[in-house]
């Protein structure tokens, strides 16, 4: 659809929570510096919200412009903003919104990781913008600068604290000592966890962001499905304390990587908890922040860092966005839509290859080490290091920390299960991966 | 010029030494994955060198491609990347290349802060593309996402280390103790500074850097002139002891802050040494990398981090560029051009605010510290902490380390020459700013 100069340009704001009141207030306020970057006014023509008659006196806009009919409204703007999350009715709404001409703002990372596909798809066909910045880290600028900035580059990995609410879990853990439940329990007391926290907690959040991340660095469809997720849940207290000992953090990672598997070109995309070293810079992210660590072939490595979450945090990151769909409009053509042409196969987790760290208690006694050194070896997973520490009051008992040079999913779980077999160990205590060593 | 579908792109390429030969390698050796982003090939038409036949065995095209003739090479492009260099002739190539219809990518920091609007007017003009990602913090991708990513949000400070070998030397100097000449040799032997280092660590560079993120950040048009610039030769190992006591570390910052001014909006933007607290995320930006931290109404705090300079990292920047350029040609329409509605004045350093730490040795009597106190306070600086220290060996001479809350430049440096005028004050050991607290 042509614009005609001077006009300005129609906005649908769909959903008045957190974020799209920030975003309503936000293009209120900055009506003229937004026009003036835009290159045209962008008016609001209706907040599709579910009670259109509820009082909201942090929304400076008139009260006529809520509307229950979100159908209705999407069909008459040039750029609808969605921010009601979830897969329906948004699904609907953003298509519907598309067939009619409007460019199209999201920050709903379920959506985009479940049918990422069917959305590009149809902006591409109707030749409108699809923008989603918001969807990843909040605030921090990281779909644009993987997807534009590194565009002449290869991207080797992207690595991600890309989920406040565990962050901030872990980091407190780290801090205090205290447990998994207790420390969840404080963090919803705050307001870092809500009050079920099985998205984030579970590492669904993250896998979304995780498929979002893979697809733009990797060229290639990754859906929420083909993300192997572990969440916070089975961290303790000893795991932290481990961590610490070995001159580590805890901290739960997305981690989009291309691999080799079986001699060709792959990608391996997961959610899990990790030790980082302290010295990585992905260690000082603390509380409720998020960072993303790319590592590409030419421009080495890169951190972007930032708040992940929050009302006006989220709303920059969707209006910048929305005056880049603007100028689009104003100017014709669109934006880069979905990059898909290398469509590198997603490896299972077994494929997956990392380091690793082992606790094991075990019987202090001669031969120990030999049995088990040897159950590494025979899974060809190579050791880097093993420490014994005698377990203070045990003088039979010792535990044995064992970190490995890289060695994939499948060979660590076999290692681990012929471990729990043999007569001199006692248990194996944890288990977890080692990251960006 | 319309783009015929299927045709490849011309690049002109001009010079070919560090980054140039990385662009050129890059080009070629990914040439698949360029074209699959960009929509078209892109294909080297001539690469202006001052010596075409010397042998060039690890630029890989052919060899016929090498020109003396700069000035030809540039009308026969749709893109020219410019990695020359300096002020003369790249300016004269860049206009040239514009006016014949070519989109321009160029990494020429000291051009784009002495020139820019003469660039950015040129281009409007002919209705094509300058892009100059990799001008300022080499791979780091910040220019886009200040001027793309945060364009509905209202940045309020960017303080950026954006010159490594000033980060490589005082990160250095933190680490051994030694002093400034000792530690400049040395990072010239590591090949971190440069035979004649005047331009790093005189602060010209970065200088440089911080006009062009100023102008982006704040839409106003800011030149190398408008920076006040103080480079690093004048830090001691005793200021860098005095930072460690404070639980700081010194860096070189690039600081574009908004500020009000006589009642009225306005931007700072200096570059100066400046203590900085352990705690910051800048403090931790160890050897030549480069950070940017930017501060925004909305998104808060943000950081960026990674290489600043190479051959690779840049043509990392670079080839982001052409790829975005190359996308404009094939699909029509431009990227964003010069913002500067905003036209907001650039405050004289005097004008600037911040904190400063102050070391001071006087006489160890009663009343010194009274005396002190009230030089300050007749200049209107307000005192944050004052801590004493004797002098080992030294009865009756002490150290007096200030710590003032904020205060303007001028305010400060009248203090300073006031301190410097009493009878119990020897001298006026140090006087730092302190950013980021």
């Amino acid at each position: 659809m042509a614009h005609e100069p001077g006009a300005p340009l129609r906005v649908a704001l769909l959903g008045c929570g957190v974020v799209g009141s920030a975003v309503a207030r936000m293009l209120v306020e900055q009506a003229d510096d937004l026009a003036a970057r835009a290159g045209a006014r962008l008016e609001i023509v209706g907040i599709a919200v579910r009670r259109p008659q509820r009082p909201r006196p942090d929304v400076p806009v008139d009260p006529a412009l809520f509307t229950a009919d979100a159908e209705e409204l999407v069909t008459r703007a040039d750029v609808v903003i969605e921010v009601i999350g979830g897969i329906d009715p948004a699904r609907a709404l953003i298509l519907r919104a598309m067939e009619h001409g409007a460019s199209v703002v999201s920050a709903n990372k379920a959506l985009l990781a479940e049918d990422g596909p069917t959305l590009y798809d149809t902006a591409a066909r109707y030749g409108v913008d699809l923008y989603y910045e918001a969807a990843v880290a909040g605030a921090i600028p990281i779909l644009r600068p993987i997807q534009e900035s590194l565009a002449g580059d290869h991207v080797r990995k992207v690595m991600g604290i890309v989920n406040g609410t565990t962050n901030f879990v872990l980091d407190a853990m780290d801090v205090s000592g205290a447990g998994f439940a207790e420390t969840v329990a404080q963090a919803q007391a705050l307001g870092y966890a809500e009050a079920d926290p099985t998205a984030d907690i579970e590492g669904f959040d993250a896998a979304a962001k995780a498929a979002i991340l893979a697809s733009l660095a990797f060229h290639t469809r990754v859906s929420a499905a083909d993300v192997h997720r572990e969440g916070i849940t089975e961290v303790t207290a000893a795991d932290i304390r481990a961590a610490r000992e070995n001159d580590c953090v805890v901290k739960l990672l997305a981690i989009c990587e291309r691999v080799t598997a079986d001699g060709t070109d792959a990608v391996s995309v997961r959610v899990h908890p990790a030790m980082v070293p302290r010295s990585h810079p992905l260690a000082s992210v603390r509380e409720a922040f998020n960072a993303v660590f790319v590592e590409s072939a030419a421009a080495g490595e890169l951190m972007f860092y930032g708040r992940g979450a929050g009302g006006d945090p989220t709303a920059s990151a969707v209006l910048g966005d929305v005056v880049a769909v603007a100028r689009h409009r104003v100017a014709g053509g669109r934006g880069p839509g979905e990059s898909a042409y290398a469509d590198l196969p997603v490896v299972d987790m077994g494929q997956a290859v990392t380091r690793y760290h082992i606790s094991l208690d075990v019987a202090d006694r001669p031969g120990v080490l030999a049995q088990v050194a040897a159950a590494f070896a025979d899974h060809g997973v190579s050791i880097e290091t093993v420490r014994q520490q005698a377990v203070a009051g045990e003088g039979e008992r010792a535990k044995l920390i064992v970190v490995t040079h890289r060695a994939s999913d499948a060979a660590l779980s076999a290692t681990v299960s012929a471990l729990g077999s043999l007569d001199a160990v006692d248990d194996v205590a944890s288990v977890m991966r080692v990251e960006g060593a």
